[in-house]
């Protein structure tokens, strides 16, 4: 189904999961609001069909659906059908909702990590290479316009060759037995059937791994880990402590844990070359602090005179009034957004646009962290990523 | 015209400003769509009748008025006519803007400072005790999730007896003569046939007032002001220094500046009692600084264990993951939706909605100009507000 | 009597109060000693003259005295006399001991405030001049390396022309009725016999209104001042609010509190130029945050690149070990040991020497002290200082 | 010789290195005078003897050696002879030197890490066990108040289970080929004949090292190691990215490096435990962050109200004047002295004197040096220490 140029309307979007109960959903559909690119007119909103109905009478959505493989199916064939759908359930139906959408020929968009096991992700990297459709994965840290910065300007070479690069997500929420007295989102997060053989590391630890990469724009090709549970009967990690190599000799580290008191959403990453280093803390956003060799640190704001443009593509208002998380994560719905419209009137995406985190971004995420698990349980040895 | 209740519907807004080159009427956008309240359905987007239709166009406005006078009429009449309308113009235009569509019975959310006059702004209060109708002005810096807690520990008694009260607010963006460079922004707001007699006192400078105001719950009523214009030519003031005297006994200090590089919107706020303290910051608004004089000082964070109901309120994300200006605002909106909503259904109002800055506040703001340029011009005698 | 050159060793330092008990003594020393430029060899370190004895003892002083009079007549008549005489009694002492050194010709470093009333400061100033002696006040904030960067900077003219200064000392130890409680410190801070007629605005306002006219090498003219005592029965200030007018048209407020929760020693300042701004706060002394027009801003740090030669005279250890208060108050020491060596030697004294504050920047300080009291006892009238 | 009842007296201080060009021989030498503890009184201050002779003729040393061996034979026969020797050379001489005084009979101070090689270490450590003399090695970050303060904090059981330890000493200064200049502080840091098989890792990773266990409590059993030289043509290593793993199940991280732009002496630490955390960074050393998983994150600050015993003994003034690394160093030289007068008393030491580093501590770091070299060049096995 062919649902022609674009211009001159929003973008109607379909949801998976975010019903009742759900956190991300809610997420997803302000960041696809704020900038007035789309509206959300269909869903299969809970796995259970009458939640499922219910969320979508709540939220106003037109086109209730009680599964997804019936929003697939009746969507594509519509003439006012979605132009894409968002996947925002938890880990282990990301894979077939996936597939479902993408055999009906519609557009992706998928909360991260991408799959539960490699060879879900390589099948999904397959069929997206075979249907030519675009695809997102929200790893949402991308879309902060000082990551942007931060990746034009080593991109730029001002931070001359880059030798070490530490990066850590840290957060204190499950440093006791949460999934024991019934949390939501400790239950999956925390039970391997859901959320892949990852505990931290899949959670979150995939979040700092995509930004290393990201903003480096370097592949890290081998990991040392040594993940633990410290929580007694936890049945996933939940503190990953790893050794990095990266091409170019790079090297660096990574902390993720889900048991460190005091940590909300600590995301911070720090990149030192031959000639600069710049640090980047999630919780503190609209800044980066850039160091060289022979001048006192600046610290380059979001929108002020040092920031560049790759930084204003993904601001909305001037520096001082912060931007944050939901703008960070819309910015990403945004770029999509451009790809989507000039995929529908056939025309070359804008190359902004196109920093956007695919199918291939997430299969990354996959495999680091197999990779990790497989370093962990061998004693923390060096492990190729895939 | 009875425009029924609103439950299982958006709220039909209308805008007046915030077409091309304008700024603060796209924030407005963003914060009426964050929440999914509103539906932008009507505009006179522009004071260029060409401009307003254009911007329309442009913003998938459907109904697009030349100017606010035939919208407000067109508007009052229509079954499906406007719920509220959101005045986003410079100063000069809000009062009649204003009284144009409280005659029509219509509510208004107007940007600060209310009006460029006293009198105007008393006019507006008389009209909205007249009609009845509900006002919101947005003082949006109140819509923070950390102010909100603020105002709820004062209220609570945790800080004893207040004493002193120093805020400021600082930008730098006016430290040389932009006006003169045609840049539209400063030129309206140093010419005091837009702006009003107040420069930075009326742009920033009620912003600081409002917000000490709001959150320590205390009528300031005599100030003592030194106003300067430091950038040769500039015809309004550029700089603020103010001795503030507070009911019960309470004295503050307020400056307010434009020329002071190094700050974007260097809004800041510290409160200090018989027991305790609180310190805010706009660029950093997600936690609050606590301290008692017995025990460490603390962060009280947005989301966090120690934030209470308040906080909560004003909140969509959990912690550590920023929320900001654009979310800030949304409050306003959302809560102004309560209002709107409850008058429509012929309810109260929830007492959380009624936080929202009305046009009390915004006549407080007007006075509070008038008397720091009194107090002036008067070698900074101690002036009452009103 | 002549002491002649000092050069090969160290030089004689007598000290007036500082015994069991007293606080700011102890400090002296710790800042004599670290450069390795006084050795402490008499004493009347008490008004009691068996605690004076019982103190020299304890603190190994070879020469102790159970009165500063006879001190001075004593040493004055060694050929092995001492060389200076720190003075760190409280304030009431400060101008009859003072006089006492001076007419023994010995030089004096006095701590601060000068003396208790305008006259004793003008009599010292007097006799400092008739006497040609050295004379050093502990303004010893001055000695931070980050301030003699600022201070340079600005006299280099890195802010264009100064328009505003925003300088606070915030303290929260006196919240409550200590001085009834029998605290010492608080004691006689809080009584005017002792302390003059200042409270807060003479223990910790003299140094916020020193810092600001160091720094920026302004005189402040007058000051417009609202000071209150917060807390009930208490016979001085605790809190001061003031406006600031400098020469050259440059204004400024000044905070100082005793009764601020959740401060220790705020002492903070912030100068705003036609072309950037500088930031300092004691509390993290180790840098001075930069901000021009043009580009962000930067953070100059003790020992880094962009550290110039004042700050380098005043350091001892590389950038990121930090330097702190001692450190900074023996630079007073230093330096006053570089002027007293060369008078000593009948040499120029190296330039760098001279900015120890003397007995002008003393005067000044009471002369604040005088218009402020008379300023906000005439409802915060401007008043001229002196 | 027995030297007798020091009570009353200075104790006699000698030197061996620090003395023209030297960088760390001042830094002792302040440390030791600012508590009037020492009197510095002999030394070799060279290994260079016309530049020792005339290094002590500026530093008013009485009593000039132009090597240690003499200065060694020469004071264990004096009468007057010195309490205690400091050895501030660089660390080939360190292990000659401390036989040489060890020998004699005469107590040590040693600038760390103690030897270059195990087997000199192990041999000082047989040689303090069979003298029964005093030794202290100046791990210096130990002397920080708030590093006291983390330690009994834990030793309290305020974190609960200790889990994970997160460490770094980061800085910049070497990003560049430097001793190829000539800088004599890089050339010999970088030349293995004289600073060992450690370049980062020993000259800063043994501080981290120490620090993370002096903290917890823990001994560090086993790391993983990935040294790198990124400088060309480097023979030592600049950069050390490792695993760790205590004893009673706690994991940690350690990063160490020379060539990170923008740091200058970045040591941090962060501990995380089953109910609560603490972090410190030397840069801001006057505070630590205590987060609990119940309230707000709090800020427990030198002499503060939270603030406990084992911080006030290591300091000197009130909160909110800084004190820095020259006072955390003092406090090591301040407890090495009430160690030795207790010892010339014939008197037990009290117990916080105690905390002073010895030549354990300086045997641990030399044996984490050569596990973090085996490791490396063993892929980042694991391997035990010792």
């Amino acid at each position: 189904m062919t649902r022609g140029d674009a211009s001159g309307r929003r973008l109607r979007l379909g949801m998976v999961g975010g019903g009742q109960g759900a956190f991300i959903g809610a997420v997803h559909r302000m960041a696809a609001r704020l900038d007035d690119e789309y509206e959300l007119v269909a869903g299969a909103l809970s796995s259970d069909p009458g939640r499922a109905l219910a969320s979508a009478a709540e939220l106003r959505v037109s086109r209730a659906y009680g599964d997804f493989g019936a929003m697939a199916a009746a969507e594509a064939f519509r003439p006012d059908g979605i132009d894409v759908v968002a996947i925002v359930t938890p880990n282990h139906v990301h894979h077939p909702a996936a597939v479902a959408f993408l055999d009906a020929g519609i557009p992706v968009i998928s909360d991260k990590p991408l799959t539960r096991t490699l060879s879900e992700a390589d099948d999904l990297v397959a069929r997206v290479a075979r249907s030519g459709l675009t695809f997102a994965v929200t790893y949402n840290y991308t879309g902060y316009p000082m990551v942007r910065q931060a990746r034009a300007m080593i991109a730029a070479g001002d931070l001359g060759e880059l030798r070490t690069i530490q990066v850590e997500y840290a957060q204190g929420w499950l440093s006791t037995d949460l999934e024991s007295t019934g949390q939501k989102q400790a239950a999956w997060r925390t039970d391997p059937a859901r959320s892949g053989a990852g505990g931290a590391i899949g959670d979150i630890g995939t979040h700092a791994f995509n930004l290393a990469e990201f903003i480096t724009g370097l592949r890290c090709q081998h990991v040392a880990a040594d993940l633990s549970s410290f929580v007694p009967g936890r049945r996933v990690d939940d503190n990953a402590h790893m050794l990095l190599r990266f091409e170019n000799g790079a090297k660096g580290m990574l902390w993720a844990s889900q048991v460190a008191p005091g940590y909300a959403n600590g995301l911070r990453i720090r990149i030192h070359g031959s000639r600069a280093s710049l640090a980047w803390a999630q919780e503190a956003p609209e800044s980066l602090v850039y160091a060289t060799l022979d001048a006192a640190p600046a610290r380059i704001i979001r929108g002020g005179p040092t920031a560049g443009a790759a930084a204003a593509h993904a601001t909305r208002i001037p520096a001082g009034h912060p931007e944050g998380y939901l703008e960070a994560f819309a910015q990403l719905y945004r770029d999509f957004a451009a790809q989507l419209r000039a995929r529908l009137a056939g025309s070359a995406p804008p190359p902004d646009s196109l920093l956007v985190p695919g199918v291939h971004e997430g299969a990354r995420g996959v495999a680091f962290v197999a990779a990790a698990v497989t370093s962990s349980a061998a004693s923390a040895r060096w492990t190729p990523i895939h």
